[in-house]
């Protein structure tokens, strides 16, 4: 028997594409899978690609499901779920993957139908690639998944997103919205940042240079701005969504760059050669 | 018949050792391959993986070759090529595959015995890893190594070293030096001073925060500060040899930063989305 006898994902992108294409591997997730989105292109993909037994562009109709799992971008979250909500038959969950929790969890828990629960969680997991093309049904192994439900959320309800994730193979740890927020700015939101801002500079450089650029982007480069080529729209969410966190960190950040800066000004080695060795030593200590 | 007769690797490290693995791979390199490093450990390393037909600590023995490869720190290449120079012999060519040239070319050139080339090239090929058990033999493989000979370097031996990086898989261009270290501080100096500013300002974080820096870095952040595990001596190097170049790109970058950053303090959605188009349109550009 699988976990849910339908399970809807609205807006099949890279996220939501990917849970489609591993639930259509593993049956144990759901009897019948339902892609919805409002841009008939997407649809026309989801189909092609036979990624659903049901593609829709019917929110209501979305909403029938046992799981109904929003995998749109951040600033969308809220209105949808007020679109969706009162659709949704009792014992049925609501899922997200936002990036930043922000206020969404105290805004949607008042929302909630009697015996609809509200679960979120956040695949710490992705590419720089977007659309429903873009998914693939290995993207979550071994990645964490941040699952933060509001507060009082029913344990079983839990218990079955955490199922979930379980059979796409990742992780699952429950954290605080707060907690959730100050991390992720650090582990995603500003590294995103910096490398649009890495790539804004470079735009600007003068043609002979940003040619050379171009041409001669070192192995650094490449891998320091792969992100920068990610969706706009996502990402104007998501830092609107998590400012004052992001903008914390990188003041930091901006404080710490100076003084290496003025290490590298004044020609202090020895000041480099420690500011390097805390810094390596920092990325050495990932798990 | 091989390119060289000899050829000495003087620091067998990350690069220096690739060299060595391909030229073992491809006799067409060398028909004999000497390795010459201070460190007896480096040494003992270099034997134990077979690298070499000959390792030594001494830099007159090493200096008999063909070609000379200076594999070693940027601020080590001067110094180490007045001491290899007076034992070098007419016909052979001295190359370093520093990554900034900076005053090199002018200082090396009036040290050259008659006959002997200077041949600088670097190429842009590497990983955060150092050291003779880093290397790997297609560490070049289409990769661009950038020459950068002093004016009236004999073309001869512009030649032979393009068919060395040739047989590495490399792809060379030709450029000057300050066009190269110009286009170094944005596509790879630049990137490590801001993998390195990150990492430190997650090391400052709250325990708990980095504690969760540490178990959920996203791949995002993983990519984003690959390069912060690298060589803190190398980089301490680098960054002096290119300051002004580097603190210039710094500086671009910092002002772009700032205004990405007042865009979302001030919640301007549509400045936002402009910068991270311009951004994603920079990134998706290199070739």
């Amino acid at each position: 028997m699988a976990l849910f006898r339908s399970l809807s994902v609205i807006g099949p992108g890279l996220i939501g594409s990917s849970v489609l294409r591993r639930a259509r591997e593993k049956g144990a997730i759901a009897d019948r899978l339902i892609a919805m989105d409002m841009d008939p292109a997407v649809r026309e993909r989801v189909a092609a690609l036979g990624l659903a037994d049901e593609v829709t562009g019917d929110l209501a109709a979305a909403a029938q499901a046992d799981c109904v799992m929003l995998c749109v971008p951040v600033g969308a979250v809220e209105p949808v779920a007020r679109a969706v909500l009162p659709h949704m038959k009792p014992g049925a969950i609501l899922t997200d993957v936002a990036s930043v929790r922000g206020k969404l969890g105290p805004m949607i828990a008042p929302l909630l139908p009697p015996g609809v629960a509200y679960i979120p969680g956040h695949p710490m997991a992705g590419t720089e690639f977007s659309g429903p093309d873009a998914g693939f049904s290995t993207l979550f192994e071994n990645r964490w998944v941040l699952l933060v439900p509001p507060e009082g959320a029913p344990e079983s309800a839990i218990r079955t997103i955490r199922a979930l994730w379980d059979l796409c193979g990742a992780r699952t740890r429950m954290l605080t919205d707060e907690a959730h927020d100050r991390i992720c700015a650090v582990v995603s939101h500003l590294p995103h940042l910096l490398a649009f801002a890495t790539c804004e500079m470079s735009a600007d450089q003068p043609e002979e240079i940003l040619e050379g650029v171009r041409d001669y982007a070192a192995p650094s480069f490449r891998s320091f701005t792969r992100i920068a080529a990610s969706d706009p729209v996502m990402w104007r969410d998501i830092f609107l969504a998590n400012r004052d966190f992001l903008l914390d960190s990188f003041e930091r950040f901006a404080a710490e760059a100076r003084d290496l800066a003025r290490a590298i000004r004044e020609e202090d080695g020895d000041a480099i050669m420690r500011r390097i060795e805390r810094a390596r030593t920092m990325r050495r200590s990932l798990r």
